[in-house]
């Protein structure tokens, strides 16, 4: 008999739930608004209800022995895995919010928590691209730039609880201001805001002139500028690759520290085409020490964008259902 | 009856060897010129020789069951454990070198090779200030700057063999030039050589006189500098200061990756008092993230200086036992 578990991936506007198998499948899933000003239990009781649903309606009618699933997965912005906790979540507008507290009130099941950024190396490293490797680096470039970390096989969640931040160590001393409220933040420069902030920082320069001239800051979106690149537009080739550059250099930083096997990049910035990617390899080593040269791989990661926080957070469920099971 | 291991720790300078018990006691130690002109084969045999010299006249006499010790842990620059080579070490002008092949050629006993800078943590993690923790970091400040790396319980190795080079990340683009053939690296600002380099920019600057000036670049060491500013040197005071700020910006973005519960540093340039010491906790705190304030320790690496590479071997030899007795 199958295991099966729920996994749940809390987002700023969208969350997702899913049933995720041992293999990785997902056999069914669901999507709905957060609305994070209705708070986070209005929240958890429409995501406890809409499992119920998915179970009775949508998963494949062999299921498991007890008839229930087995486990679940969350995984949401600035979690907190040993405490259960969700402290001040960027984008959800809460405070501290005691998670699994809240979901131990609807259900006995096993329930873990997990940072989504950190989840998401879960999920590649057990489904995905990263499947049996020892050390890498997951980067996933949206809005902002996440990324998780496997270190000797397991991931690098820190004293404190908080790990990876790879979007917030400094890239440029006095540089950009950050959301996070220090300047020079790699996440500043390498992401999709970052790609139009570099846009906008060429268009001051004035060497290129620009169809992305015409457009405001605010209507100024990432795929229009690689479409933009695309039809020959130098400037918006330019930033790409400056873009590539900017993350090249906070790469290197984690092969000097980690020195992982490989690095994934995922996100919607990934799917940008070659203007980023195909330049990163060459300028991550032309930003490493002579030792670390030809050490590690730069690959596209794989697991599709509308499952990874679904598989990353059942990745958590069955990773640490084993644990326990190990004992 | 209790375990012994043969620490050796190869420098550019001198190497050293000792017996250490499993509390950390170094139960009898020499030290001899490396002479790295006469090659690796040369020094082994030489250090052979003494340890064998120190086990029958200076081991007290109750010693093991079998009469022999258990195990030999080797510290290395550029030392690659997994393949037993010391790859192009600074300061020994070898190229690479099977040394556990040397080493095999003289002695039956099981032997490990590791980095000497991350065995210089695994020794503080067993036998020092680290003892217990899970997640730390030991910077080692001498004439460069080392690093150890210990995340969830195990040094961080890296899938190449190589890692925790904190010395080599970049702190600013295009900044000093580095012996690795980059430039801007950390150890260029964060090291005794660093300090020596800020005091001529600060000279140069020309904003503050200071009997510094009198010296020349070659006849300067830190020592000078840590005595001209405790005699109120101002130049030498801000030097002190300026490579603490240095320090904090690089020591931040560990912690940002891996939130290590502590930092000890170690080396010749921790001695150099407040000057350096005092500023660096408060300068760490302003470059991190909200959510990393207040979460990690600076303080002293325990582990006396001149034990401290043949402990990190040490140590090394034992927990590779420990890991064989477990299978």
């Amino acid at each position: 008999m199958k295991k099966i578990v729920l996994g749940v991936d809390i987002g700023g506007t969208n969350s997702r739930l899913g049933f995720v198998d041992e293999q990785g499948a997902v056999l069914a899933k669901a999507k709905m608004e957060t609305l994070p000003h209705e708070g986070p239990e209005a929240l958890w009781s429409r995501i406890w209800l809409e499992a119920q649903r998915l179970w009775q309606d949508e998963v494949p009618s062999v299921k498991t022995l007890s008839g229930c699933w087995s486990a679940i997965g969350i995984g949401a912005p600035n979690a907190h895995g040993g405490r259960g906790f969700i402290e001040y979540p960027p984008n959800l507008g809460w405070a501290v919010v005691d998670f699994l507290g809240i979901v131990r009130r609807y259900t006995d099941l096993p329930v873990w928590l997990g940072n989504d950024a950190n989840l998401a190396a879960l999920g590649e490293g057990r489904f995905g691209a990263a499947a049996g490797q020892q050390n890498f680096l997951l980067v996933t470039l949206g809005t902002g730039l996440g990324s998780g970390l496997v270190v000797n096989g397991s991931l690098v969640e820190g004293d404190s609880g908080f790990s990876a931040e790879l979007g917030h160590i400094t890239l440029e001393e006095g540089g950009r201001q950050c959301g996070c409220g220090r300047r020079g933040c790699l996440e500043t420069y390498a992401s999709a805001n970052g790609l139009r902030r570099t846009v906008l920082e060429l268009l001051a320069e004035g060497a290129y002139s620009s169809r992305l001239g015409d457009l405001s800051f605010a209507a100024l979106t990432s795929e229009q500028i690689f479409q933009a690149a695309e039809l020959g537009d130098q400037l918006a080739q330019v930033a790409l690759k400056r873009t590539a550059t900017y993350l090249a250099r906070g790469l290197a930083t984690v092969v000097h520290l980690c020195s992982p096997r490989s690095i994934y990049i995922g996100g919607g910035l990934s799917l940008s085409g070659d203007w980023l990617m195909k330049p990163l390899p060459e300028q991550l080593e032309r930003n490493l020490m002579p030792v670390f040269r030809g050490t590690v791989a730069v690959a596209l990661a794989q697991l599709a964008e509308a499952d990874l926080g679904i598989l990353g957070a059942a990745a958590l469920a069955l990773s640490s259902l084993e644990g326990i099971e190990r004992k």
